[in-house]
């Protein structure tokens, strides 16, 4: 099912090209949102770009992506810096900007090895039925969330209630999968870290004007780990703690199948209301 | 109390001098942790900095600081760039290195025009007696933890236990307060979102090689809203989700006595055990 002569539309839309310090990509109209590219495949391309640096070592486990401005339509420059490394761990800067005006996008990442250790999971699991018996999501043909399988078993996107009536829980609980299915890595990992449908839409209950500003996703395992897993679809949490003076925040786990926590992600975000 | 014509060794701590794009700073004993100065006022450093920028625009968003290296004793640049700015926010970036070499401290921070909106908080404020009906933590007599009150209800530190009996709750509830109570701003703040016992001692029941390697904090109000409510202590909780191939994450709420969610951040930290 994942082993199509094709390239992934994931792996197309998050193509980087050459580079050393400065690298190229380009916006994808299957990854489009609002008014921009869809924030999780701008992230997801700024890590490609790392992990094909040739000085890249260890593996992901911070990434910070602050989303500047809006990314036209169209080519983008990456310029990446290793800020500083030692022995066990890099910190890289990367800037994404079009036409060489301010940038748009300004990212840092850390990559650490991975030393095995005491390993302890204090996180539980949320209860969940499995992937194939929960429903698929019908409403995901709009942009970027036409390329993602989203299962809600808590939580669904309905926007039809009065907002007088709200607020509205601001949380959910849902399998997440690349519509055509697609073995998970960090870059897909980094990506669905920001899939969520806004938390103010929740609450609300209506569509507002919203947009991510700030995304920091920590990876919890390593690539080795996660290829093990061999799995195309995780189980997703999100919530908000505080909607307050044009922005909420919004934080997230992202659960193997297995029950493994694979990621925690957290976000601020702009909304209008 | 906070009266006096003295300078509070927070403020101390966290002095910046000149500077447009280039500031400088130097570390403090008062603050000083295991190789390097606290984490939290570094970050508030950075953000003094900023705020003291001639260019500053809005309030205090959302900052990541990334924990390079450790800083050294004695003094430090700070090379403030604004990346980019539009009519309600500002990205900013800095990085702070001592002697021209590499960054030990690479942060970013979003400044935002904090409109009124629609204000909702899910979050609920924990349960907790009143600050002053809770005693001191008497065991913080070493390094920065000294600058700090810390009033346990719930996971104080107490590392005496045989780490073979645990793991141990990694769930923290505390009043924090500085020492010498000074009134609570947005760098304090920030201070005090990285002012936690780490997790992982507290998982184990003992102390082991550990460093914060980033931080992300969140700030819910705005500076109005913050001085308005003229404190000096927070109630603090602090969590973690998971431990694994030497880094585990930090989760953390930071309360006002009204019942206001100030601030959260979130941390990934390395630990050797």
């Amino acid at each position: 099912m994942t082993d199509t002569p094709q390239l992934h539309l994931f792996d197309e839309a998050t193509r980087v090209t050459a580079g050393d310090s400065r690298w190229q990509g380009r916006t994808s109209p299957d990854y489009w949102a609002f008014v921009g590219p869809f924030g999780g495949v701008t992230a997801a391309t700024v890590l490609r770009a790392l992990i094909q640096h040739p000085q890249i070592q260890g593996d992901p486990l911070a990434v910070t992506v602050n989303y500047c401005a809006p990314i036209a339509e169209g080519p983008f420059d990456l310029d990446v810096r290793l800020v500083k490394a030692n022995r066990s761990s890099q910190h890289w800067l990367v800037e994404l900007s079009q036409g060489g005006t301010d940038p748009a996008t300004l990212a840092t990442a850390v990559f650490a090895e991975r030393r095995p250790s005491w390993s302890h999971q204090p996180a539980p699991m949320p209860d969940t039925p499995p992937f194939d018996q929960v429903k698929r999501h019908p409403n995901t043909h709009v942009g970027w969330t036409k390329q993602y399988d989203f299962r809600f078993v808590d939580g669904p996107p309905d926007y039809g209630a009065s907002a007088t009536a709200g607020p509205f829980s601001s949380y959910s609980r849902l399998w997440l999968s690349d519509r055509k299915p697609r073995k998970l890595d960090c870059l897909s990992l980094l990506s669905m870290s920001d899939a969520f449908f806004p938390r103010v839409f929740q609450a609300r209950s209506e569509v507002v004007p919203f947009g991510t500003v700030s995304l920091t996703t920590y990876f919890h395992v390593s690539r080795e780990e996660l290829a093990t897993e061999n799995i195309t679809h995780v189980l997703a949490t999100a919530d908000a703690k505080l909607f307050n003076r044009s922005y909420h925040d919004q934080n997230s786990e992202l659960w193997s199948p297995s029950g493994k926590l694979l990621a925690t992600t957290t976000q601020i975000a702009y909304f209008k209301a």
